[in-house]
């Protein structure tokens, strides 16, 4: 019979993958709940009718989702995002204390085309603030990012800050309808990818005129230090009343930025226009590595509008959320070296059958001690286990004879330098804790 | 607009009910590698091919699971369990060493109809060993959930053995054909929910004439200390090979669970049967709390034929698994106090808005040293802030002004007894680290 093969755009995580995931969710666990962010978890499928609302997903989401019905023909899709199940969550909980700040950890599904580096269950890490207006939250959020990735390892990586009033404000100043500006902002989304001459002609077929998609052009393309930037911007679109509070706003992250000690990575990006369509305000984007080939590893915003969407109170809300395949592509090609730990510590070897019941005794002992501790279970000779413990790296082994019951004397082997040592049961527990 | 709800069987934790999940998925990690098992992760569905395979679901199952078919017609299902996907790993991974071990710690699916306790998205813990024939394997899966029983600071509860060979025999025994031996384990499995009466007219519509039932019955009534059991067991069934093999395997396991120090937990049960079909030697069942009203909280056996029925090699494969819910259950019903440490241990209070800068400052210094810390994100005065930290029973709270500020000296107010201290930031970080 054949093998069985992993369904398209899913793949299994091995053991020695795995853990250098583990300790990446582990990480961001422990820096979310630094923070105060609560764990919460959301089913992995939810209504239909939720993931297609206006404000998230919107009909046209049913392309890119895996969407099904149960047995009662209850409509059902696998979560696209931890974005909406948040909204949701929130909208149906208006006992929650605010700001209620959550974080979820958990694998997400979108039926993309799969293409190296994008699958199509990926695992997302979500921080998010409800109920807090100010951008001490949009602040936190993108601190608390910035802190993940310092505790990975990550040296270079850039902050990009842009705000979905400022675009708004853009699109005014260009002079083009409010119901064009969907198309503007898909436009920009490509400038880093499509050569500047393509964008021009998209902008123009959108209806904007060729001097104002010069002029636009111009400014979007501003991406650097965030007094510069906001400086020119604030020039440029004064009058404009959407665009001065979506400077202002970016102003006050930028200034948050320095006690939140992330100032040194931020640049405002003024191309910078996330997909979604829930964004109200601020949006973030993290990328890191060298150059813009990775892309981003980590993107949120302010969307103060999702919640009422969802039959909850008018609240407002911001959040990020970290992608663990693309943390771990970074991880990957800058070398990064995640401090992982070999979970056994120690291979106890019995040198014949005789003391196999011994040998198991010891390693439980020593798993009660917190040591990681392995015993054979394939009945193979002192040889071929001493082989396989070198084989795989175990640090330790315990070599268990007749002798060696009868004295509680045990010889603890170094695997690395051959060294060994006798020593009692509890002089190896004191030795390796 | 009306609230969106959660799919029917599915649920949200809830940041204080996912700490408790997530201390329990914690401490099952830690012991699981402590015994050498490394973990995998494998995709939340799989094809339906491997899912209604021979040995694992089976057609049936189709009734069972959430199936869909993408929108490239792929027919595909949630997994409903983890085993399943673990001997399609190991079926494709042939160049894995042997023995592998590996544990899983996530979420499977089942269409079952909901009930108290029972949803349809639910939370396994499951540690398995595939290449190891001998019952050392089933010892230390079998320990391993123990050790995370106790981990968790459970006392009560009772490790039930079986072996499908033993049942085999008893079914040669009492003169049933081969065939018809599913049904008489069917009957035999709800021993404890349905009365006798019910039990007996079942086995004999089953094809059991009355006598033999009631041997049976007699037989599988049995229940408790491993020698008095097996060594009746043995009168009963000598000569029939696949009993005595099947004896021969708890009376291995039973003097195992000695050096594994399970002895004490281990009750020989004949009437364990476990539903799947997949197994093929000892089986193995974890109740816990009083009486059986909370019924098994893990479960698991020997399951010899899966991996060749994937596509792999003939290899010997046991596991156990563990289900978070019931665990949770188990927690609350028996009143375990699980040690779960808040995350935030200091509430950063800001006199007013001319310091919120350095509040937010001193709270990102302490989450560097590993304190969690939090500030105000809401614009709240002074005695509001108090407040807030008090009813979410923040252990700390840092008061900071103007003069504190200026003196880099700060008030570390213990919520708790209501004394204040003053102290440098330094001076804070080594008392509460």
């Amino acid at each position: 019979m054949p093998g069985f093969q992993t369904p398209r755009g899913t793949r299994d995580f091995l053991p020695e993958e795995m853990a250098a995931r583990q300790f990446i969710m582990d990480t961001a666990r422990k820096v979310f709940e630094s923070y105060g962010f609560g764990q919460v978890d959301t089913p992995a499928f939810e209504s239909w009718e939720l993931l297609s609302a206006k404000g998230g997903g919107g009909e046209a989401i049913k392309n890119e989702i895996y969407y099904f019905r149960d047995k009662s023909d209850r409509e059902l899709g696998l979560r696209f995002d931890l974005t909406v199940p948040f909204g949701r969550l929130v909208a149906s909980n208006p006992q929650l204390p605010k700001p209620f700040k959550r974080y979820q950890i958990t694998k997400v599904w979108r039926y993309d085309k799969p293409q190296a580096g994008r699958m199509r269950e990926f695992t997302q890490m979500d921080a998010d603030i409800a109920g807090a207006a100010g951008m001490g939250a949009d602040s936190e959020c993108i601190s608390a990012a910035v802190r993940v990735l310092r505790a990975l390892g990550f040296k270079r990586f850039e902050v990009r800050l842009n705000d979905r009033k400022v675009l708004n404000g853009l699109v005014q100043y260009v002079g083009i309808p409010d119901d064009a500006a969907p198309a503007v902002f898909r436009i920009l989304d490509k400038l880093e990818k499509v050569p500047r001459q393509e964008i021009s002609q998209g902008l123009m077929d959108a209806g904007v005129d060729e001097t104002m998609a010069k002029k636009l052009l111009n400014l979007v393309e501003m991406r650097g230090a965030p007094k510069a930037v906001l400086s020119k911007a604030s020039i440029l679109l004064k009058g404009i009343p959407v665009a001065e509070e979506g400077i202002r706003e970016l102003e006050e992250i930028c200034m948050l930025s320095k006690p939140y000690d992330f100032d040194k990575y931020v640049v405002v990006d003024l191309s910078l226009v996330r997909g979604l369509d829930y964004y109200t305000g601020p949006i973030y984007e993290i990328s890191a590595g060298a150059g813009k080939s990775i892309g981003s590893i980590a993107g949120g915003g302010r969307y103060d509008r999702l919640i009422e969407l969802y039959g909850g109170k008018t609240m407002p809300a911001t959040g990020i959320s970290i992608g663990v395949e693309r943390v771990c592509e970074v991880v990957r090609s800058e070398g990064i070296q995640l401090p992982l730990r070999k979970a056994v510590a120690v291979s106890i070897i019995s040198v014949n059958d005789s003391v196999r019941q011994k040998a198991a005794a010891v390693a439980e002992e020593l798993r009660c001690n917190g040591i990681g501790a392995e015993v054979d279970l394939m009945g193979r000779d002192l040889r071929k286990q001493m082989e396989s413990a070198g084989v795989r790296g175990i640090p330790y082994a315990i070599i268990i004879g007749p002798k060696e019951v009868e004295s509680g004397r045990y010889k603890l082997r170094d695997m690395g330098t051959g060294k060994e040592e006798e020593l009692t049961l509890d002089g190896i527990i004191r030795k390796l804790k």
